[in-house]
């Protein structure tokens, strides 16, 4: 492509980093921009850099929160004895729109994947066994999409938690096995998670 | 969607204006912004500022350029008396990267579409007859896409010229009919500016 405005050309560079987003497409974007009035660009520049330099990670669950400690770990209404693990703050979510969970969660920040460099202390596991540990969870609801990374997550995290007195589930597989949590329907998604099973029970099969 | 964050939100929100960009692609692009150093989003958000706050339109060609006269106008190489007219920027750039025009171009910003309520004022056609009335243009190479607006849009600027000694021709074309000028191939597209043919001939069709 040969741009007759640097300008131009630097911003359609930049839209191409996100992921998904070819020259092309960044070009389309960026020449919208340049149709509609100024303040879209300011808008959507504001809030972009509002985010990246203002947005917290919960210091207790690893959500986003825009406190020091999100809205689900600060609501006392919350059963904080039960504490879901999900990869993505996407699947927090996914399973609050349900409406079905009361419990807390844990975010992981991803799965362990050692082809794609991913190891245990690239996640919050350390933090999640420290919570564990302080005695205040009861239950474990493994809810991470049944991959292989998935389930070596689960199983990761299953062997770190062995020495404490916690209950450990799966959500139930009504989610199509391999699928992406998040793209699961609110009903599916909903009762897989009331129809939980131990995870031991998850191992037989 | 619920949010645990209000700049999170906003972001998603913002993004999601984007042509295109539903709100989970928004979600997925705004969590890869901060999963990157924050130096990727400031990159990005400058650039989008500069660009629509410096950016400027050539006064000659209406091309998007950095200067007030766009490299193409302003280079005394370019033969000024044949005008090659676009709809967009975007057709400059697949021209350009033909290699095979030599001449100037006149970005009209779209096409006749009463449709979407764009009318001859809506378009840069005013200044492209001052152009033509001023005496220095002797062809004008209409290379609209072949669509009914790119025919309507044609014959307007065709009838608005008549009163000079103008030649007028469109591309040949090569191009399959009703497709766009910038996915055709670079060799196509450069034979159907050379195979040119006079614009009456293309009406008799
Ligand atoms: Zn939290
Ligand atoms: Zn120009």
């Amino acid at each position: 492509m040969e741009f007759s405005s640097k300008l131009l050309e630097n911003a359609v560079a930049e839209m191409a980093q996100l992921p998904g987003v070819g020259k092309r497409t960044a070009l389309r974007l960026v020449l919208h921009l340049l149709k509609q009035p100024e303040s879209q660009t300011e808008r959507l520049v504001g809030a972009l850099h509002a985010m990246r330099n203002e947005i917290k990670f919960c210091k207790k669950c690893h959500n986003i929160s825009d406190v020091i400690l999100c809205d689900i770990c600060a609501n006392p209404r919350r059963e904080d004895e039960t504490v879901c693990v999900v990869e993505d703050i996407r699947d927090v979510m996914a399973i609050e729109s349900t409406g079905q969970y009361k419990g807390l969660y844990h975010v992981l920040g991803g799965k362990i994947s050692p082809i794609d460099g991913i190891g245990p202390s690239d996640l919050t596991i350390a933090s999640l066994v420290e919570r564990v540990a302080q005695g205040e969870v009861k239950e474990i609801i493994f809810a991470l999409s049944s991959t292989i990374e998935g389930d070596t997550t689960n199983f990761y995290i299953f062997k770190q938690l062995e020495p404490y007195n916690v209950v450990t589930s799966t959500i139930a597989r009504g989610i199509s096995v391999g699928g992406e949590l998040e793209y699961a329907d609110e009903v599916t998604l909903g009762r897989s998670i009331i129809n939980r099973i131990p995870f031991e029970n998850s191992l037989k099969s």
